[in-house]
Order: structure tokens, then C-alpha cells, then sequence
């Protein structure tokens, strides 16, 4: 089972145990082996350059114009191009452990010359049932955003998109600008998420009214696990973002705000429907738990009340079954017409009594 | 089912996804065909004007007298429509996403020269058996009001009647008291599907004491349900109007907070009911599953004591069935009544026994 | 059932829905032709005069001593009393609505020249098994109290009888004082329902050891409402003495508030009385229903033994029933007594495996 | 039960309802013949004298030297004696009220001139098996310490003998420490409270295991009452001691406030026990609950496979029992054996199936 | 069973109940037979030397150079040593009182000259299936650092490694430093715990899937307990580690603050993980349940509708043993087969019945 998800990170996390901090060892699941690229966008209002870097090195020392310097890694699996980054832009050894170690949980940390972002891009994969979570870190300085995607992936195109499209918000915006863009993507995915969850819970409550199984009790039960995965990276993406609203970092300019309070409120949104979705489990898991036990009762006492009505029967016909010598009913000519009418009778009455009780 | 609703517009915000902020794209369920009524009051302590116009262009520039403009759209589904308010009055563009994105949760934004609201308003619909929702917005300037409603509908009704009859504290009031006057209509909205609920809710209490069915359940995990939506709209209204309460913005004049006060004290008394429903509904399933339970149990063991009664009489008459040649007892002339005999007694020393043990 | 309790105030309430604010019309139960007691003391240490008014105009304008005027109404179902107490002293029209509505939660307004606080007295009807609520209402100025119940009652009678026989405290205190004892005497109303659902609770476990039925599990979800109610009675008082202790208004002198920190005190016992309680059900749920099932399995348990005891000798006399023509153990002389004498034996081998298993 | 334990206190508060604050009437179990013992000490660094009196009246006037005078009454069913210490040390009416009253919470309240603070001394009776509550009040003076227990105990035992021994810190501590000593005993015998919880707690988990019966759920239930009873006591005591250790009333000297911090540590470590208790018994309940019902199900299962066995075998026998006159198997030689050959056969085709399918 | 472990430092606890504070007992499980080692590891950046000490009073008076001495005692039970220790550094007795009862709860004491740090070192013992705890103190002056484990243990070995092996910022580091290097080593503990534990739900899930049984029950119900267990030992240590992040002490150097964030940010992740735990295993319950009692019924309802369809049959063969004289079927030469025919035909009926209904 898919539990391994949620406590890997910590089985990885312990063979590190004791190693001075600030050593940089890769803790994902990648193979070090796949490519990372390296992209580079730079642009202000007038002008935009794209380039993919062979290493992060080649992008420094950063050009004075344009302004804004956007530099992407798909992969944190090569530690020796994070130090480079860390070299370049005099990033905290601590920070640079943070970014390698791909199960941070959700955290903004404010080194005075950059910021440090910490989020979790959740993909929801539909074949193994199970939400895929994957480590998005952002540097965010003055004149440069340098964002690590754990995974490459395809999240952040519609912002490179609108990079090139010139979408003048964006590109007259600073980096600061850049880094909600990217959030905003972030939580989009989180709506997403939500909408096959939703899916999903159509599908069980369905299946609870027509013919719930031991399946459907897994299904909630999985469904469970998904939402706590899902608010350990939405609980504290809210508190990172409130963070960031409430920061005096002079690197989120005033204007940006009013767009960090929009995000602030998709994730208390998506905190909100995760804790309804948590609601309705409970109460389906009621439904599931009474439903299948009326379920089979309901058969139990089918089937007890068919077996009742022929106790007394069978005792009748043993009755007459038996040996003794001084038997009179034996030798009426209407004995045995006789012991068909009382067994009718019998029945009759007993169906009679079981209907009239609301037993049947 | 209808979960669709609590789903439906988290489906449709992912469609959005990776859109820049800021653009307008209607997400709610309203036909684009349908048509919008644009109406438009303007008033003050000795005039009225009431006006229905083909678009609101038509309204700017506000005349200067009378003092208060409300405009009214009863649809946000076209786009162009919002876009020219947009402009008269100079709104930010994630207040315009935010009217036509209409699955917000109740929040109050202070843009400074004027305030936003949003809230839902909450319809509960006996035929489907679930509560509608739409959101209701606000937006609250120096000299006007400009309210959007999602579905045409007549809960502002009551306050255009007192508007147009001179109710004096309303036409002597400013924007403000006005939009306390919305808000106050909308929170009365849920005092009446407090009172559709607790209807419902008796009929659930007899149905659980007399003849609880599967139905019963269900019922009872709808309320639930709908007590989640409830509360989801309810919670956050508190706080908005409780950051109105204490908001520094000059556009809330301290003689409309005491009105304030009331409607903050009305969505507590509400939270304070969904709470004890939530609570009551929890009490409701406990007596549920008790109760089938009992109830199928009292049936099985009547039943199972009627068949145990004739378990001893079935094996004697079959003793008394065997083949055997030497049988004493079935050469005797008085061996078939002893029989009887015996089994009636055997009969009767049971039922005793199970009546002393208070079986029965 | 009296869920009705709960909502019917709501279900009024909406009857009003869209009204303007400051609208008076009385929601209550009472007969509108019940008719009002109006009593007025005024008193200071050394006088004390006490009047029935026939309306409660005549009480005014207040006389400059003795100091303290106490103006009681002993029902709100008639609005024009109302209106004249909130004429003469110039009282909000939000308040005379709280006053009428008799539905509020508790809750404490100071307008400045007074304070206006709503607390609920609470009565256990032991026939109806229900707690009545009646709202009572305190407008404390700087030399009266005007008092409002809903109905007549004789909670506040032990505190006339302590001013008539001069109690000095209660003389020489100020209205703030007087306030103070009617809120004591309305805590101290909540004991005695506590009281009395002690005994409730002690019955209840009573029956549960002894003898549970479908009606003890009433009783404990009845019980359980009532402790929603009286919750929703407390909880808010004990915030509305809580903020009268820190209230700056100085209507309310330094001497009385350790007085006030007394019945905080006792809300607080309350509070956790209700809790304790709460608590106490959870466990007694848990334990009827583990004793309602454990009851009923033993007796299934009984009777499947018993019936199993007879499987096989009701099959071993069949097969001594079969016609078979050539069966030796039909023609051995000792094959009956041989018959009974394997059935005794595996009665009792089947009985000592039983009892050797702990099944019996 | 002993649920009176719980409830009488607030039976015996409501007989005095009514009555004006500060009245004066003992509340307690104890019969007011009971003789109460007053002890006086009173030592510095140097002196102890230790002297009991007649009554409380004698110790006054306090003398100057030596500093500190403890003045001890082990009872307070006899209200003048009550009354000759509020008298001579000009307590509060309500400080008094409280101290006859013995069900009071436990509190702390500064009077200025002398801080008041109540705890609860708990007791457990092995024999009654329940929790025994006594009320013990401290009057912290700047000179003197009134302390006042509802029952003779020995639990001041201890700190007697350490002033007799001389024990440095206490004798040259003020009050104040006198003070923290006392709260200190009767802190520590919570932890022999929950030594004696732990030692039933591991007797009912023997149970669970090895033969859960009701009264191993009546065990659950009842120290489910406890730790109700053992928290009542706890929670406020630990506000009582914090609210000690922030106060700035100069009765506290700071020398005495790191003492006073380490018996808030053991409040906070009972406080913590008690919620860990609380959980185990939830799972307890668990086990017990699916213990029972497995235990009964595994013999339901055992017998109805049992009686399965047979139902064909009996099936068969009354074939072979039908009177046909044209019947050939009756006429075989061998049909006799071959019937027990094929219900041998059966038999054993069933035990096989059941056992595949892991049914036995 | 281990519950001892959570109540037995209790019971020690008690057994000092009533002796003065500051007297020095050892209330651990460690015979006092037990040798314990005393190292002092004295360095900065330049220099370092490590000694094996006969006893602490050796290393006393610390030299000015090199700048740390880090002290550390793997055990606590010989008392005098930890006399020795506090008179050398002049400890508070509350301090030593606390190191040698080793059941403190974590927690951070700032006594102006040093600080106090208790923490609690988890080892989860696979054999036994539970987790031991350990006490470990840290006393932080300006220029050493003394730990007490209560156990030896190697939990420390690799900041020693990393020491001799002259980590620089270990090195360069204050005792400061050092203190959060052996808290670091301490929470990095408790991911090998939570490693650990995952596996076990791992092994737990698979279980409840394949073949549940009352030892999966206990399982759940063992782990419940030690995450009680490990919430008590982290939930506190965050709190620890936040205040010494806060603390205005200046024996906690600012540099070192990021480091302490970061061992923070790893008690946020453990708490999280607890809490996440704890809410599958209230699933895995449910699904318990529900699994088992789903597999009885199911049990029971196979061999029930195999009952069920042998009652009529019986009841025929019955009916055709009857022993009248005028029973013309029996004469009828095709009456046997016609038997077997009719009882097939009803056997097939049911069969088809059962199976339309779902039942099969």
C-alpha cells in the first residue's frame, strides 16, 4: 500500500541522522542519473531572453538589464549545481540542505538579503489512487527568483507562457511578482486535486446506496489518507503566505500584496473543503457501517422467519411419524387430508402474526 | 447526489487554471443567454428615483444629488456588463474576477476608496432537499452602493418596498446603512432554512421512535450535509461583518455599527443552532443504530425462542419414530397421550424458565 | 417531541424577515391577553417604597431619592409598555426590539448612559422532562434597573424580600447592586436544575446496571439536549459577566465587582458542571449499548447451546427411523435402552466440552 | 452510585439559593458535632512554638516576633469559628461564605492585604473505589497563614515535621513558602492518586486480554469518572499556581516563585497524565467492545457449524425414514451401512470446505 | 503489559511525596551499582582535548583555554557526583532536584547564569514492541556545556566524531552550539522512531487487508500508546526549543538561532506526523471493525442459506414418514422418485431466489 508515501521521507530522512547540518546529501526519490535543465528567463516590461543553461554558473554574475532574472532547475538531484547556486548568490548552508532535502514541510524563512519558500505541488495520479507530492522551493531576492522543482513537470508553463506572451502585469512586475505567479499556479493544482477528489466522492456515496463492499470502507479509509496528506501541504502554505502578506521584507513590494491576499484566500478555501470533504467521510463511513450490517440482517431474518414457519410443521409430521400402537389419528380415513389442513393453518397464522408485527 | 454543488465550483476554478489573474471569465451556472436587470435607485431623505437601465454605463456619473446611488445587477454572467462598472469606478481587477467567479467564500477587502463584500445567500429547495447557493456582493462607496446577485431572486424585495414607502432611518441613511439593510435581508435568509431544518428535523425524531427506516439515515447524513453548507456560509460572514464592526474605513459611519452590531449578533445565534444540530444529528444516529439493531434483534430472538420450544418435542417424537422391536413404550395403550403430555410440559417448564429469566 | 423548543423561536423569528430593524413585534409564546404586573421599588439605606403600577409611565419622571428605582415588568407580550419605558428613557430601538424578541442569546450592550444585559432563566418541568427558558432582561441605568421577564415567576422574590427587610448590602448598594442580585438569582436557578438532573443522571445509571431499555437511550439523548440548552444559556452569560467585571462604563462601581467575580465563579462551576456531564453521557451511551447487545447475545447464546445439544440425538433418532429392512440394532433386544444411553452420553460430553471452553 | 459524589455539592448550593451573598451557612458532608482541632505555629529562623488552641480567637492578636504564624483548623463545619478569624484578620464576607461553602473551585483572588487560594485535596478509596474530594482554603497574610481543611488528614503531616526539624528554606521563608509547601503536599498526593489509577488501569488491561467482562466495562466507565473528578481538581489549580507565579502582589516574594514554578511543572505533568489516561481508556473501550463481540461470534460460529454438519446428515435419515412401498434402497442388503458410508462422506466433504475456506 | 512504563515514575514519584524540595533522590530505574562515565571534551577552534574523568569534581576549575568544556555523565543515579557538580557551578537545588528524578517532563529554565534544558531520548525497542525513554539535561553557562543521559548510550557518538574530526562550525561554535548539536542528535532520534512505526502500519495495513485477528486489534491499540508516548516527548520540546529561539538569554548566540529554527522546524514535522498517525489509526480501527464482523457475517449467512434450503426437504421427508393409513402417495410406484424430484424442484427454486435477490 501507498503508505510508504507518507513515512519514506522519514525512513531517508533517518540514515542522515548525525550528520553535521549544513551536509548537502540528495534525499528524493529521483535516480541521479535523469538530466536536469536549466532554464533561464530574464525580461522586464521591454525585453524578454530565454535560455537552458548546461549549469546554473553560467547565469551569473546576473546582468544589471533586464531586471528580472528567473532561473529554474527541474531536478535537485545533482548537489554539486545547488552549491553552485549557493556559491553564486551566498545562499545560507542551511538553506541549501533544505532544498535537497525534498520533504520540507511548508515554510517561508526570511534571510534578510532573499527569501526563502518552501511549497508542495500535489498531483493526484488516478491509476495508483494516490496523490504524488513533490518539493517546489523558491529564492527570492531583489533582482532574481531561483525556484527547484523536485520532478520536471509542467506546472509552471501557462506563467513561461505568459512571460512570453507579454502579459504586462507580469512583466512589469518584479520577482516578487513572479514568485505569486508560481504560487498561484501551486495552488491551482490544489483545485484540481479537489475536483477528482470530489469525483471520487460522488462515485462512494453512489456505491453506498446501491451496493457498498469492503471496497467502498478502503476507498473512504483512502480517501482519508489523501486529505491528510492534502492538509499537510495546505495547512501550512497558508501560514506561509499569511507570512509573506504580513512580512516587512522590502523584497514583496505593497503592490504585490493585494495578489498574495487573492492566493490567501484559495487556500483557506481549499483548507475549508478539505475539512468538509473530512466531514462527509465520517458520515458516509456511518452509512457504510449500518448500511452493510442492515444489509445482512435484513437477509438473517428472511431467512429465520422461512425456517420458523417449518419448525412446527416438521414437529407435526414427526408426530405422526411415530410408532405407537394406540394411535386413533392414524386410522381416520381423513388423517392425512387432516394434517396438510393444520400445517396450512399453522403457516397461515404464523405469516399472519409476522405481517401484523411489521416483521416481513 | 448532490454533492455536485459542494464540487461543481472547484471543477470549474481548475478549468481557469494557469489563467493570469485578473481575467474575467464567468464560472457560475447561469445560462450566458439569460437576460440581466440592471435597476438603479438613487435616493436620499426627500427624493427617490427608480430606474431599470439596458446597461450600466447608463448610471456614470453618479449625479451628485441625491446623495446615494444603489445599483442593482441581478446576474453576473456577462462579462461586458461588470467591465463597464469596472471602469466607472475604477475597481481592481481581482474585485471584477472575484464578482464573476462566483464560488467565493464571504470575505470584506478595504480598497481604500471603497469597500468589497461578499456573502451568500442560501436557499433551501423541499423538493431536492438541499440548500442553494449564491453569492451576493458589495460594493460599498462614498455616495454608492452597487449590489450583484447571481440569480435573479426577491430577498431584497423588503428593502426596496421600504425605500420606496420613505422609511426614514433608511432613506436619511447612507451606503452603509444600506448595505447593513442587504446584509441584514441575507442573514435573515438563514433564520428561515434554520426554521425548513428543524421542521425536518422533528419529522426525523418521529420517524426514529416510530419506524426508523435506511431512509432515516440518509436523512439524517443529508441534514449533515446541509449543515456544512450552512456553517461554511455562516462562519465567515461572522468575521466579515465583525471586521465591518471594527473597521476603521471612514465608509462606515459609527451610527450604522450599532445596527452592525444586531446583524453580528443574528449570525451567532445562527452558528450557535448549527452547532446544536450538529450535535443533536450526532445524538440521532446514536438512537438510530441502536434502535434497528434492537428492533431486528428483538425479532431474531422471539423467533429463536419459538424454535427452541420445539427443539426437545421434534427429537422426542422422533425417539418415538425409531424402528426398534423391543420398544416398550409403543406397545403401551396409554403411550401416545403420554406423549403429548410430556411435550406439553417440557413446553411449559421452558416457557416458565425464559419468562423468570425475563427473556420474554 | 419539544425540539420545537429549539426552533420555534427561529421559525417566529423569520415570520419577521425583512421588517426594518427597530420594528416591535413581540415573538414570544405568551397570550398577548395575559395581562402585566408593573412593580416599582424605590429605595435607598433608610427608605423604601413599593407600588404595583397600572403601566409603567406613571413610574416616571424618576424621583431624585430615594436614589435607587427598580421598575419590574413580569411580561413583554405588550409592545406599548415597552414603548413607553423606551420614551422615557430614551432608550435605542434596537433594545426595545432584543426586548420583545424573546429569543436572544445573552448578551451584554453598554449604549453609555446604560447597560443592557439579556440573560436566560432556565426551569426543569419535571412532567414534561424539558427545560423552559424564559429570556430575562436588565436595563441598568445610573439611579434605576429596569427588569423584564417574559413571564411571571417568583425567581426574583427572594431578592424583594431582602430589600423589604432591609438587607443592608442590597440598600445601601446601587442599581449596579440590584443587578448583580438578580443575576445571582438567576445562576443560582441553574443549580437547581443541575440538582435535579443529578437525580436524572442517577436514575439513568440506575436503569442502566439494572434493567436498559429503548427508554433509557431517550432518556440519555434527552438529557443530552438539555445540556445543549443549558450550554447555550451559560456560555454566553458567563462571557456577559465576564465583560461587565472589565466593563469601564461607570455604571458599574468597584464595590460590586467581587460580587460579580462571584457568580463568574459559579457560571464557571456550571460550565464545568455541563461539561462533566456531557462527558458522563458519552460513557453511559457506551455502556448501554455494549449491555443492551451483550444482554441479548447472552440469551442467543443459551438457546444456540441448547438447540446444538439436540442436533445430533434428534439426527441419531432419525436414523433408528429409517425403514430399512436389513438393520440389525432394530432386533437386538437392548438396542432402545442402547439408543438412550449413547444420547445421555453425548448430551453430557457435548455439555462438559461446552463448559471446559468457558462457553457456558 | 457514587454519582452524588458529583452532583450533591451543587444539591446542597441550591438549598441556599436566594440567600444574600455572604450568609453564612456550612455546605460540607461533615456533622457539626464533629470536633474541630486548631493548631497554631509559629517560628522564624531561629524559634518555633507550636500550640493547639480552644479556638481561633486565642492566636490573636498576631505578635510581632517570631515572623510567621500558621494558624491551622481541620475542619470548618462550626461557622463561628469562621467567623472569630474573619473577625480579627477583617476578611472579606465573601472570602468567608467561600470557605464554608466546600464545593468551590479551585481559585486564587487577591484581596490586597492578603491573597486567598483554594485547592482541592483528593483521596482515593480503594475499598468504595472512588476518588474522595476535600476542600482545603489558604489565607496568605503578609505575617500569617490561615489554612483551613475541610477534614482532619494527615497530608500536613509532612510539612509539620520539617519545621519541627528545622529545615532551613522553610523556616526562613516567609508565609509565602509556608504557603508553596502546603500546595506542594497536596500536589503530590495527586501523584499518589495516579500511582493507584495506574495500578487498576494495568489490572484492567490484564482483563481486557485475558476475560473482559461488564464489569471490566463498568471499571472503564467508572475511572472514566475519575479522571473527570481528578481533572476538576487539576486544570484550576494549575491557572491557581500560574496565576501565583505571574502575580505581582508583594505577598509573593520572587524567591519563592521558582518553587512555586516547579509545582506548576508537576500540575502540568498530572494534567498531561490524566489526557494520556483519557486516550488509553478510549482504546481500552475499543478492545473491550470488539473483544466481547468476537468472543461471542467465534462461539456462535463454532456451534452453527456444528449444527451445519448435521443438517443434511438429518436430511438423509428422514429419507431412509419415508414409508414408500416402492422404496428399492430400503431393500439392499448393504443400504444400511452405505447410509452411514455417504453421511460419513458428506460430513467430511464439509469439514474440508469449511477448513479451505479458513472457517475453523 | 508495558503500561508500567507510563505510570511507574509516577509511583516513584509518590514515594518522595512529602519530603522537602531540593532533597536529592534518585528516582530512576538504573541499579546504582551501574559505573558511570564522566568524559570532558575541552576545545575551540584550535585545540581539543577529551579526557575520561574519575569523577566531575576533577574538571573543576574549567580553564580559560581553549574557550568550551563540554561535560557529560552517562548516568544519574550516584548522587553525590551530581552534588559535586552543583557546587562546582553553583546549581540551583531545584536543578539538581530535577536531573536526578528522571521523569521531567521537557522543558527550558533560564536561571540568568545558565540554562536548564531537559529533554527526553526515545529508543524504540523492536523485541518488546515499545519505546523507552530516557531523560536527558542539559546545564548551558557561558563557557561549558554538562549533559546527564540517563542511560549510556551512543546517541552522542557522532558529535564527538565530528569534533575530533574538527567540524569547523561545530568548532568554531559555543557551548551554544554544542547544545543544539546534541538536541539535534536527540530529535534526530525520533525519525528513526517514526521509521520504525511506519513499518509497523505498514505490516498493520497489509493485515487488516489479508487476515485480521484480535493481535492486529492490540497492534493498533499498542502503537496508540506510543504515540501518547512520543507526543509527550515532542509536543513539549517544541516549546522548549522555541523558547531558547526566543529567549532573551544572551548565553544563546544569534548565529546559532537559524540552527535552532531549523531542529524547530524538525518538531513541527514530527508533531505533524503524530498527529497524522493517530488519525490513520482511528481509520484502521473502523476498518477493523468493520472487517471483522463482515467476515463473521458473512460466515454466518453462507451457512444459514445452507440451512435454509434443506428445512423444506426435511420437513417433506418428514411428511412421507408419517405412518397413516390412508396415505395414497405411498402406494403410488413412482411416489419415491416423485419425492426426489419435488425436493429438487424446491431446492433449485430457492437456489434461483437467493441468487436474484443478491444474496449469493
Amino acid at each position: 500500500m501507498q503508505f510508504t508515501r507518507l513515512v519514506s521521507p522519514i525512513r531517508k530522512r533517518s540514515e542522515k541522522a548525525g550528520a553535521p547540518p549544513g551536509t548537502l546529501a540528495y534525499l528524493g526519490d529521483a535516480p541521479t542519473t535523469q538530466p536536469i535543465t536549466v532554464t533561464l528567463f530574464q525580461y522586464d516590461e521591454r525585453e524578454l531572453s530565454e535560455r537552458t543553461l548546461a549549469e546554473p554558473a553560467e547565469a551569473f554574475p546576473l546582468p544589471e538589464e533586464p531586471t528580472v532574472s528567473w532561473l529554474n532547475l527541474d531536478g535537485v538531484h545533482r548537489v554539486e549545481l545547488i552549491e553552485q547556486i549557493g556559491r553564486a548568490l551566498s545562499l545560507h548552508p542551511l538553506l541549501l540542505e533544505d532544498l535537497v532535502n525534498t520533504q520540507q514541510r511548508p515554510k517561508m524563512e526570511d534571510y534578510g538579503a532573499y527569501l526563502f519558500i518552501v511549497a508542495r505541488m500535489l498531483d493526484y495520479d488516478p491509476e495508483r489512487r494516490h496523490i504524488h507530492s513533490e518539493q517546489v522551493a523558491l529564492v527570492l531576492g531583489r533582482e532574481y527568483l531561483v525556484s527547484f522543482e523536485e520532478d520536471p513537470g509542467d506546472v509552471f508553463n501557462p506563467v513561461r507562457a505568459r512571460l512570453r506572451s507579454g502579459a504586462p502585469r507580469l512583466r512589469k512586475g518584479g520577482p516578487d511578482y513572479l514568485a505569486y505567479a508560481l504560487l498561484d499556479a501551486v495552488v491551482d493544482g490544489y483545485f484540481h486535486i479537489l475536483e477528482q477528489v470530489g469525483e471520487v466522492i460522488a462515485d462512494l456515496e453512489e456505491e453506498l446506496v446501491s451496493h457498498p463492499t469492503q471496497e467502498t470502507l478502503q476507498g473512504i479509509y483512502r480517501l482519508k489518507r489523501e486529505m491528510i496528506a492534502l492538509r499537510r501541504a495546505v495547512w501550512p502554505l497558508r501560514d506561509v503566505i499569511n507570512s509573506l502578506l504580513h512580512s516587512e521584507s522590502e523584497l514583496i513590494q505593497s503592490s504585490t500584496k493585494v495578489y498574495l491576499r487573492d492566493v490567501y484566500d484559495h487556500t483557506i478555501q481549499i483548507v475549508d473543503a478539505v475539512e468538509s470533504i473530512r466531514d462527509l467521510l465520517a458520515g458516509m463511513l456511518d452509512i457504510y457501517l449500518s448500511g452493510t450490517s442492515n444489509r445482512l440482517n435484513e437477509i438473517m431474518k428472511v431467512l429465520t422467519i422461512f425456517s420458523t414457519l417449518f419448525i412446527p410443521l416438521t414437529f407435526l409430521a414427526g408426530v405422526y411419524g411415530m410408532n405407537f400402537e394406540y394411535f386413533p389419528e392414524l386410522k381416520w380415513w381423513f388423517g392425512y387430508p387432516m394434517f396438510w389442513g393444520i400445517s396450512l393453518t399453522i403457516a397461515l397464522t404464523m405469516l399472519a402474526f409476522f405481517r401484523r408485527r411489521g416483521w416481513m
